[in-house]
């Protein structure tokens, strides 16, 4: 294992001094730049050296085979992966007649550095040629967050000390190999080069690339232009020219020492199904043509001002730990630059930072990121929500061909249709349509978008409720039961009323029943009639929900409790992850938990555990939970502080906080865990906030571990701003622009007047018995060792 | 659906008029030739047209990698195919200048027949070409059960009524393609045209091909050579060539109208890993050159003499249903030539009729076919133990990569390694290794081989022992249980405690516990201790078996009578069988049954069920039960006799006897069901016969249906033999032989003295209560359907 990067700890922007051409891959993705449409990594401006050359855009990807050793029904026989798009990144760099080049010559000085307020990455170079003359470049780039198809940079290049001939390489360059996805040939031989030329246009300084998927048939067009802002005392050359895979505008000038050419790069990105190429390219130059009207200037108003908006409300405020305080400014800069511009899309398990899960979503982006963006910035949760809402045709016929009614979400995807593999992980993991389900609901309690709810929320839950009564079976009893299904944790697949799974149901039907009541005539429209609302409700009330009497705890599913316990005393620390060191069979019929599954349904389905069944749950739980996915962590630390173990809480939220920036699962080159960002703010609102949604208002409990002398965070509330100020002796609450809001604190009822803010003590924490215990191995990364000085 | 082919219903042959080259894969199958090493399909022998092209080693093949989606722990990761060997059957002829097709001129009269007795093929065809040029074709076949490395044809063509030139091109032929095995291209290119040419010879009238395979590394030897036994007046002119996947002789001859050319070809086959392309061919021509030595007669003669020696014991007369008869000695005659010489090698899934299943040996063979080998040809039997014997390392390998104790045989496998690429229905089939202990068990009992015992028999016996111990948990209550396998029943997989599983691991650990305690050295040289043995024992007694006392039934595995039963009613005929039509995930929590299982533990572990608990399992388990697998309607003959529904038990014998010759699952063309045809012999000896081992000796409880007059079957025990004849009334035990020998006549004692015929009558038949009933569409054949006139 390589040592993790030095990231510095500055409050609103990560820094990285140097340049490792080795480790480059995580820096890229920490450095990622993204607004939901265009994604593009943290490459080096020249291209060269890279980890991971990554530009992409939401929704580009190709089909290819999906192989089996035996294959079975309903297996998909297509797959998706995401795919480069051209990249724009690129601006090379030539210094009298050496390629500029960290690896060549002397850098004394580089650092990159990502703002977030400011939407920019920045980066400065000091270097010198091997044949010793020495330049200083100075680049900032962004994507833009108000221009959807934009990202931009400006370049600057000076010569320090002696004169200088630079030369600029500006570029398209499409077709840039990815990392393979799958062994297979196939697969490897369907994503090999998978943009094909359609047309290339040059006009003045800049030029157009079109290209088209082969089997996905999407086109494509990345167009550039450059404005050169200044350039020493001599006019620079410029010169574009075009092949099937490049679009190159060479500038060149001689500066004198002192002297600099700045130049700035507009490059416009879109994509469309069925458009000709001239269509598309219409499209991007008039993409590239508005941000040079708006100028580099304005672009970067934009961002700050994008931004200083989003924080208004999104800011979290972390005392006593300065690297928690960045890692959650930088946790909620990306999940709101992944989703800022989604316009109908989804957010991919990486966002648009990486290519890792072949740029899929899955349900913990509706699970996890989508409450984060409802509470702070609702109108991208709502734009994500409505691309669910838009794949319900492909959820339906995957529930028709699995003999299931309404409809059944995937597992992994890109456009909507099921891309995976293994069946026991994936397609029966039906809880993903609760979670997704919820998602809409809670989206519409926070916002009350009753336009939204008629629109595209309803008939999501419509659906979805009508998918869990075809899953399940009436007992003798008439207890409803959801057998053979896969809940959270993929440790445990096909099991019987796995919990979780059955209290997401439940509440989805209780939910499609509520809404389809109080929007009769869009119900009406769906289908709905008042005896299929009363199944909802019957099958709600009689659902099942194991319960363990001798050991009084929650089984994670029917009989869990019963089953061998793993051997966590004879596993080996290089035996994890267990799953690439067990057979899944043997997993799967023991005791051993991959990720937080019945204490995830502690904190989604708070309402059904009483405060010592959680209790118990978490201690159960906790010894049996190895933590083989990223996901774990922050649901682990939320319920940690609500059972009153509030130095856990604290160690899990330091996982959680350093997930990526310390690389802690070995493939944030991959691309960022979206899902584990969203956590960190999970593991501030929900845990040390200990807020819960209920019936009659947004319900706190706030208490900080030793650690911290002060947490402030703000929510989004039916379109006013609710901000929490937590010291530990007591909370101060404060409703802004709003009128009166009804919170909970701690069970007493607050009555906040717009404006008014109002302090109330953290009442003292009663004995919550010993700390849990884990695994041995699995105990969480210490707060000290990852926050300390 | 085509109409099944019409074969004749001879008692001691089956035979063919007519031929439609659009049905040729089927009647391939039916007239295979083998004796365990060669296997010839029933090509025509001028090779055109054909169906599928066969000509197997057993136990050559080729690896191909295997694809998956999602790769996961433990799965193999390379294939095994068996593959096409150089094919010696083929003799082309030209009549004048016009070759001799089925397909062109025409064919006055065409009949091929297998003959149970001679052990072999016969064609008779009179043909005339499309010029007007009438011969008659004659040719006989056999694969030697004398010569282990043999087959040979004789071959005749007469010229009929007017002077021809006759010109035979009798050949070897290399590389001809195969059905494709799977559709990943990766596959295919592996398998095609596996054998790459290692040397080649010519000798006189005759040639050798010498090949080896690209990636199992194996060389293939096929020799031929030709005796000209008859030619007319004038002498024919023969010529020997070869390229690299061909030799051939030619032999041309000039016919006055009557006369005839003869020819006969001896063909030999070798293969080995590791030996020079001169050392094979000298073991191929080795082999042809004592055939030729022996001569066609000698051949002949040796095959009678074999035949005549097998069925002296293991044939079944059957009075009342001819073609019953028939199907009875095809079985018979088939599972036999299936092991006939088989020295240390399994006997595949399809035998060596075709290239089904990649030529893999399954649990089934050592289930279904091992018992009828040990009762009729009890050296085949210990051949195939012994081949699973050699294997012992590769399961051992298996069972530590599994973190598991002692050996885990595969699922299917043609060298001994796993080579199924899907876990639930495979790798925790772990029943498989009880079933293949059950069977070496057997075989000892059978035969008192106390030498295999010491030298094979006990160590599968140890192994199979230790990895139960491993496999399995101990409960609080000190019960031992096997989680999360897969019994023979597909349709439920990755269930708690099987009750197949579980009885038959107990029968394991149980003859594991005797057999070290009787052969103490073997077991220490084993490094078995007296405390491995007492935990044996313990566990074998500890070993859970569910049973449902609300139905008062055994159910399939622990819970399994309380999941939902399968909406039989809405299935459509055309939606099975179901695996094809709906996910494995909704066929694995609902009660519905693929094939015996909880009723195949009735039979094999039949001392552990009342008769009572019989009866009720059997008509639970009918009433679920689709019979998508062809292994089931044995055992549920068997039982539904055992229970007293005589007349099921003869409908289930009806369907199990025809399921190859009228292709009753629409695949015999890819060869016969070889576990089915034993199934055959199952559904008469342990079904009409009632016959079961036990402790104090064999036990019978004879009964017939109405439609059958007498049966009369035999066995071997202890080297002696063993004769029933069983009518209505009464049952005539006959010991031939023999020392005295004890068996029991429905629970009563008879001592029989050598040669004398003991006869006793058949009790009455109490009331067996109604039919049972199976799932709407999946009613057995019907008998008189399938036999009558």
């Amino acid at each position: 294992m390589t040592r993790p990067l030095a990231f510095d700890t500055a409050p609103w922007s990560i820094g990285l001094a140097g340049v490792d051409p080795a480790q480059l891959a995580h820096r890229e993705s920490v450095f990622a730049l993204s607004n939901g449409h265009v994604g593009w990594r943290g490459n080096l401006d020249e291209g060269e050296p890279h980890g991971i050359a990554g530009s992409y855009l939401n929704g580009v990807f190709e089909h290819h085979p999906m192989p089996y050793a035996e294959d079975g029904y309903g297996y998909p026989d297509r797959g998706q992966s995401v795919i480069n798009v051209p990249n724009g990144q690129i601006i090379r760099l030539f210094v009298d007649d050496e390629p500029f080049d960290v690896r060549a010559g002397r850098t004394a000085s580089h650092e990159q550095r990502l703002d977030f307020r400011d939407g920019t990455l920045r980066r400065e170079v000091e270097w010198t040629s091997p044949a010793g003359r020495t330049v200083r470049v100075r680049s900032t780039r962004l994507v833009s967050l108000t221009h959807r198809a934009v990202a931009a940079i400006r370049y600057e290049v000076a010569a320090v000390d002696a004169p200088v001939t630079v030369t600029l390489q500006s570029e398209l360059v499409a077709n840039e190999p990815m990392p393979e996805p799958h062994p297979d040939p196939r697969v490897q031989e369907a994503l090999h080069k998978p943009l094909e030329e359609a047309d290339r246009f040059v006009l003045g300084t800049g030029a157009t690339l079109v290209h088209r998927t082969r089997e996905s048939d999407l086109g494509v067009a990345v167009s550039m232009d450059h404005v050169i802002a200044a350039a020493g005392e001599r006019t620079p050359t410029t010169d574009t020219a075009t092949s099937a895979d490049l679009a190159r505008t060479t500038i060149a000038a001689e500066l004198a020492a002192g002297e600099r050419l700045e130049v700035v790069k507009f490059v416009g990105h879109e994509f469309q199904h069925g458009l000709s190429a001239s269509g598309l390219r219409d499209r991007a130059e008039a993409a590239v043509g508005d941000a040079v009207r708006d100028g580099w200037q304005g672009l970067i108003s934009g961002q700050r001002s994008r931004l200083d908006d989003y924080w208004t409300c999104a800011d979290v405020e972390v005392e006593g730990a300065p690297r928690l305080q960045q890692a959650v400014r930088f946790a909620l800069f990306h999940v709101f630059q992944s989703a800022a511009r989604l316009e109908g899309r989804s957010v991919p398990g990486k966002g648009l930072t990486g290519a890792g899960y072949e740029g899929h979503t899955f349900w913990d982006f509706e699970g996890f990121v989508l409450p984060v963006l409802t509470s702070t910035a609702p109108e991208a949760a709502e734009q994500a929500l409505r691309w669910r809402h838009a794949t319900l045709d492909h959820a339906r016929a995957r529930a028709r061909q699995l003999h299931l009614a309404g409809a059944a979400f995937p597992w992994r995807t890109i456009d909507g249709t099921e891309s995976s593999g293994y069946w026991p992980a994936s397609t029966i993991a039906f809880h993903l349509n609760a979670d997704i389900a919820a998602a809409a609901m809670h989206y519409v309690r926070a916002t009350g978008d009753e336009r939204f709810e008629r629109e595209a929320g309803l008939e999501i839950l419509v659906e979805t409720a009508r998918l869990w009564v075809s899953l399940g079976r009436w007992d003798a009893d008439g207890g409803f039961h959801l057998d053979g299904v896969t809940g959270p944790d993929e440790y445990s697949a096909i099991v019987d009323d796995n919990v979780f799974t059955n209290l997401m149901a439940r509440q989805n039907l209780v939910g499609a029943a509520d809404a389809a009541r109080r929007h009769a005539d869009v119900a009406e429209a769906l289908g709905v009639t008042d005896e299929e609302i009363g199944g909802w409700s019957a099958v709600a009330a009689a659902m099942a929900i194991p319960f363990d009497e001798r050991r009084e705890v929650h089984p994670h599913s029917a009989g869990f409790t019963e089953r061998a316990r793993w051997d966590f005393e004879a596993t080996g620390d290089d035996q994890y992850p267990l799953q690439d060191h067990f057979p899944y069979f043997d997993l799967y019929r023991k005791q051993v938990v991959k990720q937080a599954d019945l204490v995830l349904a502690l904190l989604f389905a708070h309402e059904a555990f009483t405060p010592d069944q959680k209790a118990r749950a978490f201690a159960y739980y906790e010894a049996l939970t190895v933590r083989d996915s990223s996901l774990s962590a922050a649901a682990q630390s939320v319920i940690a502080a609500e059972v009153g173990h509030l130095d856990l809480a604290a160690d899990y939220l330091a996982e959680v906080a350093t997930i990526d920036l310390d690389d802690l699962h070995g493939n944030t080159e991959e691309g960022l865990h979206m899902a584990s960002l969203a956590g960190i703010w999970m593991a501030i609102t929900a845990g040390l906030g200990g807020m819960r949604e209920s019936e009659r208002g947004l319900r706190f409990a706030p208490r900080l571990p030793e650690q911290l002398t002060r947490v402030s965070f703000g929510i989004r509330v039916q379109g006013h701003m609710l901000r929490l100020d937590i010291r530990p002796e007591a909370t101060t609450y404060r409703a802004v622009d709003s009128t009166p809001l009804t919170v909970w604190h701690f069970g007493e009822e607050l009555l906040l007047q717009p404006g008014e803010a109002v302090t109330v003590p953290t009442p003292p924490l009663g004995d919550p018995g010993p700390r849990p215990t884990q695994p041995r191995g699995c105990a969480p990364r210490d707060f000290e060792a990852a926050f300390g000085e």
